[in-house]
């Protein structure tokens, strides 16, 4: 019999095919009308999951996209288990946003494959399954497996939280891996110890009853779209600093020996973004690396706005309402609820008398940041297993993005958490033209692999 | 044989009717999709001054929306002739946008029509016409008449300057009668002899090539939207005074004695402010009272924003792009090339090196502000004909609004302008649920008869 990398190389075009197929389900979470697409693929990973040697089930209550869980307990309880944890819904989607192809037909060019979640996370959650299936077809199995693909990641993940409290012993595992996220060059794993946490909000400023002439009452008016302005502006001092008092009282400094480590980004990050964002020129925290801003360091973005008339030509309107959506990405330690305290208390104190501010922030969407021990022996096997993956010693890094429920599982679980990225971070995750570079889908399925091997051995105390 | 005002009063419900009939043509100028409802809008005015009387034709070359001229010389050389300016296109009106009734389907209720168009300004040609078709019908007319409708006045007017400068001789009159806009109070009529004028603008703040995931770059990337943000809350002080350099530079001072003559407005204005705007305060300038502020002063609005992501939801997204539509009204003496290049050169200055800024303005879009001799004969004579219409002394005023079409009257044509509104300023212009008080549409029509008697009279040397 082939051994189970043997078995995945062989199986590389069924592998791909199967991802295509996952691919084409637009599992928009955060759109309520594509409930019965989340549906459909949480289906669809039941059915391989069963298929290839899993106890498997999806898990709902009312209001709940699903979530799916598979479980082999067949390397005994003596074995050690290994929880894998990944998401299977995907962030909104149109061709008019600018994409190159429909992004719900998977396109094949340049050994990628394009289409929304490609990258963000359906690539993850069918790597680490074809991991798996190598894993029970060829015997090799010398852990116990938990599958754990999540349906509500890119809309807040709004349920899993109490699922991973309601099943803690069901969940427990020696070993979390959280497989997500991306690495900034094709060639180079990276190995994420730390997430920003985020949380999110909404805000409106009302000023006039309803939308007036602007040469009526231009002058007179507060303006709701220029007050909007203000506000926001105000959120941010000429260096980029958060200005909301209290932001960053409790934000954990970077070490000297922390920063050695994250220094290893340096070359890699700036290259990366130079690469990626196109921007005109870097921005932020000046005493910050360009990694440091985006991995150690607390923002507050604005994610939309809108207000008055901004389709084609013009209409002379003081429009009676302005929005905005921004978003805070947190570190530890701070706490999201002090922070959406201090931001909705200060914007409050920026609103003149002269409109009305409402700002809220939903608890559903909130996670805090996390900073996992990069020195523990899951750690260590973890970087081994990328040896053998991508043959390159992954970088340590913190990560700019957030796995909210990385701090759920540290928290609740028993086991120490890894996360373990496939991506490419160019491939427009949340963006247009979205696309997993075919060759690093194949080398995490190796590196899944290898991973079982390397914490298998360090539980048996050989190595 | 009746008198033409008791013609206009016996035909009351007629032209009620006719309004109707035009209030439910969707001639939106600034939308390209409208130009035939525009275009049946014109054909619809042409046939009525025919019908009533008057020798008209449709003007238009390559590209206009068709402006609507008719006249009656019949009066002979020796008396004097009056041209009446009004524009029939309307503003964008969607019921989705908060109407009670659909906006194209006038619908009548507590003496007052609903429609878009109703106030701005479908209700004031339509008076016009109708005063004219009550002279005719009556044999009443003392004056040479010539009626102007335009049909790109809410599109910036891109046309009729060249048309009046190229129809110099044909338009010749005595006086030029321009019907527009509207009083704070119903019983209350009101004389404008001053308007703002205005320019506008585009503006685009780009920052990364593409849409960004805001946790991989926040932090590291300037975000369009908080750029456009800083960029726009930096063109006003906290006391609400343009920044832009040089932007006051040329504003005409208001003397002391017009002060006194605009001081007839101040408690109009403030009561009509309250119960318009409905805002929770008033705003702008403290050095200027509130009719000052919007009549005499300039300023810079922002009409339209956008960026990002703004459906339900969330996506924590750092847009490519973020826009601004905004306009500057102007007064006397500013010149729109001049406010256009300060604005632009100083939006410019404001541009940090992390994002790029695009602004343009388009000159078919722009006017001059413009103030009239309150104390020539012309305007006297219209002082009386409110007192005979209204049965009230008319307070002089600058209206905050623009008609474009008022600065190259006064330039090209010999014959004093005066302005003469007859819309309540509670009507929703530009703004959802837009009506036309009956009564005041009616008192509109003995207005301009009693004008033409005036004026007549003060032609004759009679009084």
């Amino acid at each position: 019999m082939d051994s189970a990398p043997d078995y995945a190389r062989q199986k590389a075009a069924d592998f791909i095919a199967q991802l295509n197929e996952l691919l084409t389900i637009p599992s928009i979470s955060t759109l309520a009308e594509h409930a019965p697409d989340v549906e459909r693929a949480a289906r669809w990973l039941v059915d391989d999951m069963r298929r290839i040697g899993l106890r498997a089930e999806i898990h709902r209550a009312d209001g709940y996209l699903p979530l799916v869980y598979g479980e082999w307990l067949g390397a005994g309880a003596d074995a050690p288990t290994v929880l894998v944890y990944g998401h299977y819904d995907v962030q909104p989607a149109d061709i008019a946003d600018g994409w190159g192809t429909p992004p719900f037909q998977p396109t094949q060019r340049d050994g990628r494959i394009y289409a929304r979640g490609a990258l963000d996370s359906k690539g993850h959650v069918i790597a680490h399954l074809k991991a798996v299936e190598s894993l029970l077809a060829t015997g090799d199995a010398l852990c116990n497996i938990k599958l754990l693909f999540e349906g509500e990641e890119e809309s807040g993940s709004a349920h899993i939280y109490q699922f991973v409290r309601d099943n803690r012993q069901r969940l427990q595992a020696d070993v979390i891996v959280v497989s997500d996220g991306s690495m900034p060059d094709e060639k180079q794993p990276v190995l994420v110890y730390g997430l920003r946490g985020i949380i999110q909000f909404e805000m409106t400023v009302t000023g006039p009853a309803r939308d007036l002439h602007s040469g009526h009452y231009g002058g007179n008016v507060h303006n709701p779209l220029q007050a909007l302005t203000e506000i926001m502006a105000a959120l941010h001092d000429e260096r980029g600093r958060v200005t909301v008092p209290g932001f960053y009282d409790a934000v954990r400094p970077i070490t000297a020996q922390e920063r050695d480590v994250l220094d290893g980004m340096r070359e890699w990050s700036e290259r990366e973004w130079h690469a990626v964002t196109g921007a005109p020129a870097t921005w932020g925290e000046p005493d910050y690396a360009l990694h440091e801003r985006s991995g150690a360091r607390p923002t507050l973005e604005i994610n939309g706005m809108a207000g008055g008339f901004f389709e084609k030509g013009f209409k002379t309107v003081i429009p009676h309402k302005a929005w905005a959506k921004f978003s805070c990405r947190l570190v530890p330690d701070q706490q999201p609820a002090t922070i959406a305290g201090q931001v909705i208390d200060y914007i409050h104190a920026l609103t003149p008398p002269t409109v009305r501010v409402e700002v809220t922030s939903d608890w559903r969407d909130a996670a805090p940041g996390v900073v996992l021990d990069y020195e523990s022996p899951s750690m260590q096997a973890c970087i081994r297993a990328y040896e053998q993956g991508w043959g390159v010693r992954p970088i340590l890094t913190r990560e700019g993005g957030s796995v909210p429920v990385v701090a759920v599982f540290a928290e609740v679980l028993d086991g120490d958490v890894v996360l373990m990225p496939f991506g490419y971070k160019g491939g427009g995750a949340h963006s247009t033209n979205e696309y997993i570079v075919i060759e690093m889908f194949h080398k995490g399925i190796q590196t899944a692999l290898a991973f079982y091997d390397q914490f298998a051995a360090l539980h048996s105390g050989a190595d």
